[in-house]
């Protein structure tokens, strides 16, 4: 069933979560304690990945930023998922050929920054595509939640809340948009990369060893649940006021249950404390919120700020030393098709013996 | 009745805590929202402190490490308290006249370290003798506590027990000794001074923010409350698997609910972390608990451990730069009254013009 002459590629943005996802309540099927609710971010934060079905293939092969990676969740436990979703759609499909999947970040490696949202949501609809899946918002956002919980929310564009759902099984946990990318086009995300050391902790563990081993934790789901609906309506209403201190709060919330975890999960360092403190002061100079700091599994702040504000959030992080990047995105749009290539594995030099650069 | 040609001089201990007090259920009496445990510490963390009652002084005057200090709290907060504390034995005593108290920390000020503890307990014990009070044990705790609510450990040697109370006017919110100083002489303090900047928000604002604005902190009393009895229990047995384990995650339960505070504390630096990296290491190299860390409300490293493993505990927080100073303590007797001497304010050079440096 599979078009086995033609390479699908698709793109997709990552997402920054106003509201955060931390704790599973069960872990195979990655299934949240609680909602949460972010903004696409645009083609500064994305991944572009090219799926090509062929009987040439002797196995299915992965290839990120032109490195290959084993399917067998040896580098990296999300291929294990990754693998796992092959499996399920090319059963569904009919499909019985091996797959080359190509996937290249539009940040570099070195950025230190999660691609795993933009990268499963890229993934998902280029396999939709290449296998003729046909499936909705929704069958694509809970596959994408299976590979990577919060890429589920990359799904969609604009303004994007994952409903913790009620059902065992998943079938009503999956991410639904509030409003489209032109619904507050002002708002925007500048991101400052720190440089980062290797993490004690992977954010996967951390999901399920939180709920399970941290006494603060037991307040986090009801209180983000409160969060999500607090956000919901400052997006709605394009309250700044009302969003900045919700999505600066959740994060410390957030942050304070890993502290809390045993062991301790410690993602933030002085360089992001620092951070935090210059836009604290930004905000006091100015009287009222310009800004707000978020942080996901790592030290990288993320300044969610408006275009009017912009130059004024540069200026305040001017002075911290040891950022290492500073990337500007505004509101994306959901995952995009790029097209089809009608073009024979071998001769687009993505036989299975030279990683290729780009697709 | 104040003995006025006569300088009594006392000694106290400082003491680390732990299981923490962090938030109070009453600002103006310094009462705790739970129960806290503790080591009093030796004489390489003490203050020493000389009171004078003399007709001769025009006005109370405090000396801290050489400086003049106001007693109206313009430099420090606790200061307001010591007059109150002050005014009130006064009362009791029916004294008339002015005090002279001359302080010094058996610790550099530059260490960075806080002095309330043995400053206050130290204090509390010279003004009983000073005045001729003869309070007993409880009487000095709960005194001590109005200064600085921790230091009221400090009154005892040994592991005491500061019990939250239940009475509205803290009259049975005071330290008792669990075991004295002879009972586990092995154990000991290393303390790791790391430079840290100033503070943004001092602690006795975030025991009456807490509580207030942390969605996390209603958890940290019934579990901070269960960890007393299991350090009480592990202290008794001499049980260092037990207690290491609930020193740690306390420490990371307090300043969990610190970030979760609104706005944020921050305590912990990425010296903090390194030296904590350090202690998971080593005892996971031992496959065992041989250090605990803990930190009050700074960036110290206060690694808990026994005379046996002190090298190692050394040893393995030599790789961490930015360490200023290491200081060690074992387990501290209570304040200690060192005599009283025959000295007309004059003769002592104590009059109030000159500063003096040494009581």
């Amino acid at each position: 069933m599979a078009d086995s002459n033609k390479i699908f590629t698709a793109a997709a943005g990552s997402n920054i979560a106003f509201i955060k996802y931390w704790g599973r309540r069960d872990d195979a099927l990655n299934l949240p304690a609680n909602s949460s609710i972010s903004m696409t971010l645009d083609s500064a934060v994305s991944t572009r990945t090219s799926v090509a079905f062929s009987r040439k293939l002797d196995r299915d092969r992965l290839y990120i930023n032109g490195e290959e990676e084993q399917l067998d969740g040896s580098a990296n436990e999300k291929t294990v998922f990754m693998k796992r979703i092959l499996d399920h759609v090319r059963s569904v499909a009919k499909a019985k050929e091996h797959v080359l999947i190509v996937s290249e970040n539009s940040f570099p490696s070195s950025a230190g920054m999660a691609s795993s949202a933009s990268g499963a949501a890229a993934l998902v609809t280029a396999l939709d595509a290449a296998l003729g899946m046909g499936m909705d918002e929704r069958g694509k956002s809970i596959l994408t939640r299976q590979i990577s919980g919060s890429a589920c929310r990359s799904v969609q564009g604009g303004f994007v809340k994952w409903n913790r759902g009620v059902e065992k099984d998943g079938a009503d946990s999956y991410a639904v948009q509030v409003a489209d990318e032109r619904h507050w086009p002002e708002l925007m995300d500048i991101i400052a990369v720190v440089d980062a050391s290797k993490k004690r902790v992977s954010s996967s563990e951390g999901h399920s060893s939180t709920p399970k081993t941290s006494p603060l934790y037991a307040a986090r789901p009801a209180f983000a649940e409160r969060g999500v609906g607090v956000v919901e309506k400052a997006l709605v209403a394009r309250d700044f006021q009302t969003l900045a201190e919700a999505i600066m709060r959740d994060s410390n919330n957030m942050h304070a249950t890993m502290l809390d975890t045993w062991k301790p999960i410690m993602y933030l360092n002085d360089k992001s404390r620092e951070i935090m403190y210059a836009v604290e002061d930004l905000n006091s100079r100015k009287r009222g919120y310009v800004a707000a700091y978020t942080f996901d599994a790592g030290p990288n702040a993320h300044l969610i700020t408006t275009r009017e504000h912009r130059k004024e959030v540069l200026g305040a992080i001017d002075a911290v030393s040891g950022i290492s990047r500073v990337i500007e995105s505004g509101v994306g749009a959901g995952p995009e098709l790029l097209g089809e290539a009608e073009a024979l594995i071998d001769a687009a030099g993505l036989g299975p013996k030279r990683p290729p650069r780009k697709a």
